[in-house]
């Protein structure tokens, strides 16, 4: 490590990463997120995206294995790395990584979950992490969901992040129109659609679409469904965490597939 | 309303109700959880648990439809009812509710969720609501679970804690134990497990118990186990958030049965 080690929290270093956890602009200005932890530092460097390594003083030698990857690093004074930080107890270790540019279309592959206005960070974080396990290939998010660069969204996806493209669009309806053009069946949940785990035919494309916590879907986006289907509701619960309803979308297409 | 506005911080009522939001031992000791908000403050109206009404002096009107169902009201000066409020723009209205007493096992019925450790008060809470909507029974917890009538629990079950009976034991194996008696099919996820979406025989009695967010399913715990599955992990994710799992778990077995 060549680099003195940063100690004033005025460094202009120091002041420009700090703004990364703060907007999505700064994050888009500065073409950089931040990955915070052992874990989501770790993924960073595994799927390539870490641009260089921050590390606190007293962390150096708890992380030693990860600061020789050929990754540039830099060491900060505790005080100043812990304001870099979101959580509370900081474990000393995060990652700058390149902010994705916009891919193509093409690239979110088979199975797209599409998010329209999904606001919690968790959830949209959680979708992510599903979609990995799932075996989901894209996520279509429209300018009303959250970022899935921010600090709460990247903490919930648990690293999958690094694994899922994500294509962001404010015209949604017109992506959706183009899925519609490639045959991908695309699902909404719709209290007045069709039950839910009677047996269907299955297309090779499908897409999800997850609509607002409150609102739901709105409908202009439902209009572009081509299947409405009605997951099963027994008890008292008007409606289902978005994420859940995401869950079991993406595992009963599993299902399908696998019994296929 | 025939009590005057409560006005002072120091009100001792005032502080003893500010003691509800802060731990499960307050709680039980009042015998009091606090519901808040007018969604769940109906819930709290229409499920007979809530015990009094507190409005803020400036929401009388907005809330005047809920104000005369018999259930005594209490008015407090907004900065008083703030001061009870964990949300950051209190809506003006809460439900005093009775801390329900423990209940016999029985009470939680055929279906069961079981959580062994479960400690983020957004998955539990998220649990409450789809086992609402999935038609399960009961909640069996831990002592290391989170309480489900902490306000981040509450919040996430949107009500549903108002229909799902709660029985809480310190001797979780023990109670594991009882319901296998009773011929339960005691289900854990676990990656050695068989394949999850195989068909199977389904008994009449079901309970999935759920793992800690980090440490899984204790080993102690997933020895009582009678069927062990693995959830499909098709992509890099190593692991599926526990309410997720919790759902995929649970409209597994509503699907199954809707089957046949």
């Amino acid at each position: 490590m060549s680099t003195p080690i940063l100690t004033s929290l005025q460094n202009p270093m120091v002041k420009k990463w700090r703004l990364l956890n703060k907007s999505r602009a700064e994050r888009i200005a500065q073409g950089l997120f931040i990955a915070e932890g052992e874990h989501m530092t770790q993924e960073a460097i595994q799927n390539k995206s870490a641009s260089m390594l921050l590390v606190a003083e007293s962390a150096r030698e708890k992380f030693a294995h990860l600061l020789n990857t050929g990754i540039s690093v830099q060491v900060l004074a505790d005080h100043v790395f812990a304001s870099l930080c979101e959580t509370k107890s900081p474990q000393g270790i995060l990652a700058l990584c390149s902010y994705p540019a916009q891919i193509t279309l093409e690239k979110l592959g088979h199975r797209i979950v599409c998010l329209n206005g999904v606001q919690d960070p968790g959830n949209v974080g959680t979708i992510l992490r599903t979609m990995d396990a799932a075996g989901f290939t894209g996520l279509l998010i429209d300018g009303n969901t959250a970022d899935p660069y921010s600090p709460k969204v990247l903490r919930a996806t648990m690293g999958s992040i690094f694994r899922i493209p994500v294509f962001q669009t404010k015209q949604l309806s017109q992506t959706l129109d183009v899925l519609q053009q490639n045959d991908f069946e695309i699902l909404a949940g719709d209290l007045m659609g069709k039950p839910f785990f009677n047996k269907r035919e299955r297309k090779e494309n499908t897409c999800i679409i997850i609509g607002n916590e409150g609102a739901g879907i709105s409908p202009e986006i439902k209009e572009k469904a081509t299947l409405r289907l009605k997951i099963p509701m027994m008890g008292g619960a008007e409606s289902l965490n978005a994420a859940v309803a995401a869950a079991i979308m993406m595992y009963d297409d599993v299902r399908a597939r696998q019994d296929g």
